[in-house]
């Protein structure tokens, strides 16, 4: 192996390839990044448990003097490229079991991993996948993968399902103490009836590379796997075995209060009263509070630092009965992150049961919190 | 107590105060803040075991309809007032041994701590304080205080030792590896000989006040305690006992060798060299050759990831005889981030003597290193 090439264009893909490097795993080889050098090409893999990355770089500035296969420490050599100085970088493999990285005054060795203990990663592609606007599954991922859980004691919850159905993508997520659910219609689309549940931190990872993308992204579905194509980037993850809970029937239809907000002041309200927080376990809990006078009280009272009262005036008139509830001031600070619009609407059933976000300007979206039983 | 003022106003000085707030301490009132609000300022004080600040607060939005004293909790208030949105917070005691912090549509109360166990901090100024620029003072400590040790075996060494003599001030830092040697001449001044020993610590909040002020600070020494005078703020240290090392002797005077580098050549070189570096101890060492050709290089070697090998051409023509050495990678990046030429000199004595940085742009001032000893 022996080649040149620009090094911000190495240095780009192997950022890319980064995010399925393992950092603790009991198989050293899933610490490696495997170079494949080819006459006009070079492909780099990396793979961890979770997911796989196979990126395939071509550039003008690529000159292969001689092919060959390795495989490396994936940290060392990338923060080796990140610190380089020069324009160029060149990289052969020299004797000892040694690759030599040179680029302008600097003269690096690294220490070659066993190739044959990396795993064979094979990257499926189907005939006809589903083709979506990456800009568009991104805020599909980023506003439902938070709500998924992050305890293993339920590994399905760690999951976001992604149903497929007609020309409709869904995706749903839920720790079972909140819910994410959102909704996209593809023009044209004809979707076969599927279920999926890919992993949340392999879609955390995927959106990071989706970042500002234009292009269109490719999801090739299979039994225990699913493969993204975009950019010439291929990024495959596992899938979770096991049912998705049927969650339709949580999310409650008919509303005994409405109550319309103004999202940043409902945020600062939950902001403040979240600083003098009692605790109930691991749970910050602050009070929401419909008055008689039809205005909206947040408040929190600890008994160690003293007490917080906001007063809310929602947007439109509200009709209804008094009512009080508590809920974890985590759980909608999250959820009124990830609306677009300037007002949410959080409709109620009652005082321990689930209550819903929504606004008619982030169209498809439904955020689920369920309140926090107090004394 | 109650009064009125603008949010930011108060905000300001609290954050000036928030640096002398214990977090943790065995004694509950120094995580206090105490007001003592006049008919027309407010007196804030603050105060740990090695400081204690004291701002007064005059400004034509407050408005005192009740003088009084109280003593908060420090860390909780700070952040409610930075949350509030209103302009205005309006502050009052309330029955219940509370006091109430009202702005906008937010309410808060805060549980009042006893104020008889904030200690009585007695601010002493003197009629002939040190007066210096404050932009000179903080550079002054900016370039020696990083080299301060970290560890309380010789409590000493954790100060800045400054002694005044003439016209001249003289700050030094050590923790017996490496030393920062600065020294300022204040045209007209003529000091008594003194020597104080001021915490790091201290002065590094000091300097986040100090900030970009172009007034002058004054220093009040006495017997086991400084008071520093900058815009209407009164920020005092108690003084470290004990006697600083003699450091001068440590210094060397004459030189085998001396190499100019051009300062970020060579700090890049290290960077890189300090990826892959081995340890000796807590040690990361790498390693400076003067090669037969006169270049220089910088290596790093490690068993298990690979090596770097980094060649520099210095600046100038070097004469003298080939040496080798070894150094804690971080003792050279914290001295030469201080100097503010773009050329730094390295003169050196012997292999496992000290070597002293200086540079002909960054007047009076010496860093010095000792080598590692390595195999």
């Amino acid at each position: 192996m022996n080649f040149s090439i620009n090094k911000e264009v190495l240095l780009s893909q192997l950022i890319v390839s980064q995010k399925a490097l393992s950092i603790k795993t009991p198989n050293p080889a899933l610490k490696g990044v495997k170079l494949d050098v080819q006459p006009d090409h070079i492909v780099v893999t990396t793979s961890n448990s979770d997911i796989a990355i196979q990126v395939v770089l071509k550039h003008d500035s690529l000159n292969v003097s001689e092919t060959g296969e390795a495989l490396v420490p994936g940290k060392y050599f990338i923060e080796l490229v990140k610190k380089l100085s020069g324009l160029k970088v060149e990289i052969s493999l020299g004797a000892d079991n040694m690759m030599r990285v040179e680029s302008d005054h600097s003269d690096a060795t690294l220490n070659l991993m066993e190739l044959e203990d990396f795993p064979h990663v094979e990257f499926t592609t189907l005939e006809n996948p589903v083709i979506i606007p990456a800009r568009t599954f991104k805020s599909l991922i980023r506003q439902t993968a938070f709500a998924t859980s992050t305890v293993e004691n339920r590994p399905i919850l760690t999951g976001v399902s992604l149903n497929l159905s007609g020309d409709q993508l869904t995706a749903i997520a839920t720790d079972s103490y909140r819910l994410s659910k959102k909704w996209i219609n593809i023009p044209g689309a004809s979707f076969e009836e599927q279920n999926i549940v890919i992993p949340g931190r392999s879609l955390e990872e995927l959106i990071k590379i989706l970042d500002n993308s234009e292009e269109n992204i490719e999801l090739h579905i299979m039994n225990n796997k699913v493969l993204f194509v975009i950019d010439g980037i291929l990024f495959q993850s596992r899938l979770l075995e096991g049912r998705y809970p049927e969650t339709d029937k949580l999310i409650p239809q008919s509303f005994a209060n409405e109550i319309v907000f103004n999202k940043e002041q409902l945020q600062q309200a939950i902001d403040r009263a979240s600083l003098f927080t009692p605790r109930d376990g691991n749970n910050v809990y602050v009070r929401l509070t419909l008055r008689e006078d039809m205005l909206v009280e947040i408040t929190s009272n600890s008994q160690e630092i003293g007490s917080v009262k906001e007063e809310i005036t929602p947007v439109q008139n509200v009709v209804g009965t008094p009512f009080k509830l508590a809920f974890k001031n985590r759980y909608i600070s999250e959820a009124l992150r990830v609306f677009h619009s300037s007002e949410v609407k959080l409709s109620f059933t009652g005082e321990i049961k689930p209550f819903i976000i929504t606004s008619e300007y982030d169209k498809d979206m439904i955020q689920l919190v369920l309140p926090v039983r107090t004394d």
